[in-house]
């Protein structure tokens, strides 16, 4: 399990680990915010990493009126109804995580995903691509669809959310699109009985116009910064390197001590202003996962109560749906935020892991993530920064690196002995959480307790 | 079903498809006979295309007195024993057809072959590396192995084949190899019967040190050039094009057209010269394809027979044990032939497919191979060459291109009708396959047929 287990720097001093790039000087940066919207990726400042085939592909209609031909026009083509993953999908493409893709992947990038992890670019160069992103219909929408070149992609209320222009229909051989992402066909994957298992046996790939930004109206909208906005955000800031940390979890003192530990490691590598990009994964998420409502209000309590600095960190919500695909998935994390500007990411102990569905152990080897990512083709130009493993140590009553040296000092907390905690309104070892973000996680776990019919809850056994 | 199928010219005049090298020019070709051993990269003819790596590797101890020392030094480390399919990839690694790979995979090797299909040279450069080349220990084995930092790999009989040195142990995720290698994990895949199902649950990587050139006894040795031995033959020929041609089965008129259609369009193109690799698969095959000794006497007669022109094909073996995982294997089918001196590579429809195991339909769809060959990383510098489906005209009388505005002239034999034919002594239409090669084949179920405790045969339906 992989997100609950803090982590501290292991070879951030190693330096085929860590490529620092050539970087641009403090000083030719301006020192005056920078406002300007940062999109086609001509005016960012050039201390920021370039986005993945040199720019931010952006694909929603600028203005009303051509977003009223749009919708006039789309009136005539066939519809194909998304499901709020897709419209997940869509908001991650419309605002360029992806770039260089313009849509919904074609059969040429499908095939090169599954099997290179990959996009050969017209140049020849290569961009990390992992995950399919993909779009499904069945056989009657297909049959609809018939000759047309354009669909209109509509929400379950039928609101025209995209135009999907030049598609390509192909065959979505699910056994082996699952058995290629996920190194599995076990049953009980979490995102392949949400989005797959029932998903037609037909890809439809295209460029996606989007008709207006996508919107949640949940209250975290203001969070949901597009990479342009990021980019923008960071040269406010006058970054002159961005840290990535993904996460799907409550944000414990152990992962605050390796965000902090970055920070001070980059500083002394001679970068005079390092902005930590706290990115939680906005998208579908699995059931037992909490939810990124609480998790928005954990991770602000953390930065109100000083844990992480405010000053340096910017806080905002990654669209993308999870896969929980380990290796393969912990590529596109990290190549989406070359995409927002940032030029290291942090890795921990199996990424984007979780347990075998079907066995007793862990999907992925913990260790495979951090080295498929220094790996991987198109990531070349990203730091990654892996980490090892923190534990709670009952000496210093703190979150540390963990000795192997004095073992017996250390309390490994796992996510679901932290979620029965905060089930059974227990508190975790003094050091282990700020108590305002352990608050959260309490008044989380009571709320689905009064939800269940108010039954009296049961505590459950640490 | 891939390779009974005959197949013909589709792409072949398409630009972008079939990429023309730089080519040296005929009148740099010495036109004396090169007899040199073209080992070491360095004195190849520079007509031929580069190994992958820039230099062939071969790990053949070279002299009597040094085999004797390692015999000597061998006999003091722990012991693994090899497979005969073992054996068969010590055999292909010792010849360089998986150049520059220098032994069994170590992690970072079978990581990025799962994952991305190629490796990472220290240059940043890639080759191609789609199939694991992997020895599978058991505990008890690596119990054995202990600290040890160099093994002996041992036939059956004990008698010492190679050292494996400086050896790296990791575990064998039988599950995701399967997943991420065939894009299912459905069971009756013939490699993984064979193969990985009884395997030990942990990988052995290292260097190879291969004691003596690997020898089978079986009168066919001869046919197995390595491929510095082929280079050698395609510069005594003169050779400025060399088109490799894969097959597992026995070679019918449909398979001999475009072989020669091929040769036909090189020379139109304006190569001198070129020189086709016919080159059967000599290592595992299963159960129900014509074994290797009884496809080279078929070959012979189409040799003899006049079908194919000795003048201008080498036929030879390659020693690979075969996967049947299709689009991830075609790749390996090519990059292999990089390093025998190939630079144009045949490929048909549904190359190393098979039917799926347990569900009522091809195991790949039959353009995959062909669409993730032309974008496989590494495989740059190789012109593909795909070809569409011939079948039998009934109104010529001979395998043609398939034209779909006459499809009812048009008879598909497919490898089973083929096999159910030879098998009832019955004659194929005229035209189908040379008298000699077709013999070979009724003579071959014939033996079999007796082979069955000499009970009566009863025909088989066609």
């Amino acid at each position: 399990m992989a997100s609950l287990a803090a982590q501290l720097p292991q070879t951030l001093n190693r330096s085929q680990t860590l490529r620092v790039p050539q970087r641009t000087s403090i000083s030719r940066i301006s020192s005056a915010p920078v406002r300007r919207r940062a999109s086609g990726g001509g005016r960012i400042s050039c201390s920021l990493i370039e986005p993945d085939g040199g720019k931010l592909v952006e694909l929603v209609v600028s203005d009303e009126p051509a977003r009223e031909t749009r919708r006039r026009e789309a009136a005539a083509y066939p519809r194909v109804r998304l499901s709020r993953t897709d419209v997940q999908w869509v908001h991650v493409l419309s605002e360029g995580w992806a770039s260089p893709l313009r849509g919904f992947m074609r059969e040429a990038e499908f095939l090169q995903t599954l099997h290179f992890n990959s996009l050969q670019l017209e140049d020849g160069s290569r961009v990390n691509m992992s995950l399919p992103i993909v779009l499904a219909i069945d056989d009657v929408q297909k049959r609809e669809i018939g000759e047309h070149r354009k669909v209109a992609l509509v929400d379950w209320n039928d609101r025209l959310i995209a135009i999907l222009n030049d598609i390509e229909i192909y065959k979505h051989n699910k056994e082996e699109r699952i058995a290629r992402t996920w190194g599995t066909t076990a049953p009980g994957l979490p995102y392949v009985d949400e989005a797959i298992a029932t998903a037609g046996n037909w890809l439809i790939g295209g460029d996606l116009e989007v008709i207006e930004p996508i919107k949640y109206h949940d209250g975290l909208d203001q969070y949901r910064l597009s990479p342009a906005e990021l980019r923008e955000e960071f040269s406010r800031r006058n970054a002159d390197a961005v840290f990535a940390f993904q996460l799907r979890n409550p944000v414990h003192n152990g992962h605050a001590l390796l965000m902090t530990d970055t920070r001070k490691r980059l500083l002394e590598m001679g970068y005079k202003n390092p902005i930590l990009l706290l990115h939680p994964l906005g998208g579908y998420t699995k059931a037992d996962d909490v939810p990124l409502s609480w998790r928005m209000k954990q991770h602000e309590k953390v930065l109100e109560e000083g844990v992480l600095d405010p000053e340096t960190t910017v806080v905002a919500i990654f669209p993308s749906p999870m896969h929980y695909a380990g290796p393969t998935e912990v590529q596109w994390h990290a190549k989406a935020r070359i995409n927002a500007g940032a030029n290291f990411y942090i890795v921990g102990r199996d990424p984007a892991g979780m347990s075998h569905p079907t066995e007793k152990r862990d999907l992925y080897d913990a260790d495979h993530g951090k080295k498929v990512l220094s790996m991987a083709p198109g990531l070349e130009r990203l730091n990654i920064l892996p980490f090892r493993v923190a534990a709670y140590d009952k000496k210093q009553k703190k979150m540390a690196f963990f000795d192997p040296s004095r073992a017996q000092d250390f309390e490994f907390i796992s996510g679901t002995k932290m979620r029965t905690l905060a089930r059974n309104q227990q508190s975790p070892p003094e050091g282990f959480m700020c108590p305002g973000g352990w608050k959260v996680l309490v008044d989380y776990y009571d709320s689905l307790a009064r939800a269940e019919d108010r039954k009296p809850r049961e505590p459950v056994p640490v």
